[in-house]
């Protein structure tokens, strides 16, 4: 089968390890005449950004499936749950010493320093906010609402696009693109991604970070996947 | 005389004509040891993306001069001078077809597309609004003060690196990049410039966009400029 589109996050998957982006990964998408989707915890603001700056701009997945958008210009879509997000904060935020960043640009959820003990904040946020989780990216953590996700995200893009979700090849490296791979057709992790990542992609990239994701592209292409 | 750093636009000098970024030209910068300042009309939001993108984070220059940061996670520096450009937007709309863009992000000027007679507009505003004007980067049209611009952001953010604006080289393409060209030690325009920039320049490079770029940063390097 011919996948038709690819979703893919940006921070270690198509980046360098300190944020840079690999400019092998940019030239690899830019190369290919099918949709790519660029899914993102980051805020749409950065997210369109690095769509516009790659070249495969503008079909948005941001705020980890809080904010989409099928266009530069167009209106975003965005997911009523930062209510939730700031009665937990609220509660936690006298316990920790918790710092916010990007809250001008966020919508839908609340990001933080990675300054803090994330375990026990779980611990502590117990079952109060039973609608509320805290996910630890490696670049920040979030306080998000679990019903969304970059896979309820994948799900509401494919259908602006007139796809399935199982006509996309998802790639990615983190937690926060679980949902994403395995709602997506095909999944595939880079060398770099967690274990609990790999363990659901359908393809493991040898190479790390951007260089993952020019192997999984060769990877695609040479076995007419897409 | 040895420069110290370079300041450089964004879009049409570090990018393609259709806004993409140039793989060569980030690869360019990326591998210079003096610091790289972004100096753009975009939001601060959009240039954060692109200095950590490139790999030249994060002394920034957003807004053409309005907001300046000299650190990803900084608070930025905000000139208050919105309330006029909100003042002479209000004047002008009803007469013509405006379209704001990017205005959740924006903090001192107002952004409009490209869809309506500049030249009309210039002349219904008169001498209206003496500290306001209309400038056509070619990617959008800008009202702002005529109080900010690249030059006065140069300025300060030459004072917070503890530089003199003597010690830049900048690098440019357009109308809004002129005072920036001018306040530097060295300007250098690309060959998309516009005439009246390539006259204020000290060297013109052949190539355009950001083949210019590169060929600009090796004229330094050869000359031992930098």
């Amino acid at each position: 089968m011919k996948f038709r589109a690819i979703v893919i996050d940006i921070d270690g998957t198509i980046t360098h390890r300190d944020r840079k982006l690999s400019l092998s990964a940019a030239a690899k998408l830019r190369s290919l005449d099918i949709p790519v989707v660029i899914a993102t915890g980051n805020v749409l603001c950065y997210a369109k950004a690095t769509a516009k700056l790659v070249g495969v701009c503008c079909n948005i997945i941001a705020e980890n499936g809080g904010v989409i958008i099928d266009g530069f210009d167009n209106e975003p879509i965005v997911s009523d749950v930062i209510h939730e997000c700031e009665e937990a904060f609220e509660f936690l935020s006298p316990q920790f010493d918790m710092e916010k960043l990007d809250s001008v640009h966020r919508r839908t959820e609340i990001v933080l320093r990675s300054n803090f003990d994330v375990e026990k904040a779980r611990e502590v946020l117990g079952t109060h906010f039973p609608d509320v989780e805290i996910i630890d990216t490696h670049f920040a953590i979030h306080i998000k609402s679990k019903k969304i996700n970059k896979g309820t995200g994948l799900l509401k893009m494919a259908e602006l696009m007139g796809l399935d979700t199982s006509d996309f090849v998802a790639i990615g490296d983190s937690v926060n693109d679980m949902e994403m791979l395995q709602e997506a057709g095909f999944a595939i992790a880079v060398g770099n991604a967690d274990d609990f990542l790999k363990d659901v992609a359908d393809y493991v990239s040898e190479a790390s970070y951007g260089d993952g994701t020019v192997e999984a592209i060769d990877y695609l292409k040479s076995g007419r996947l897409i």
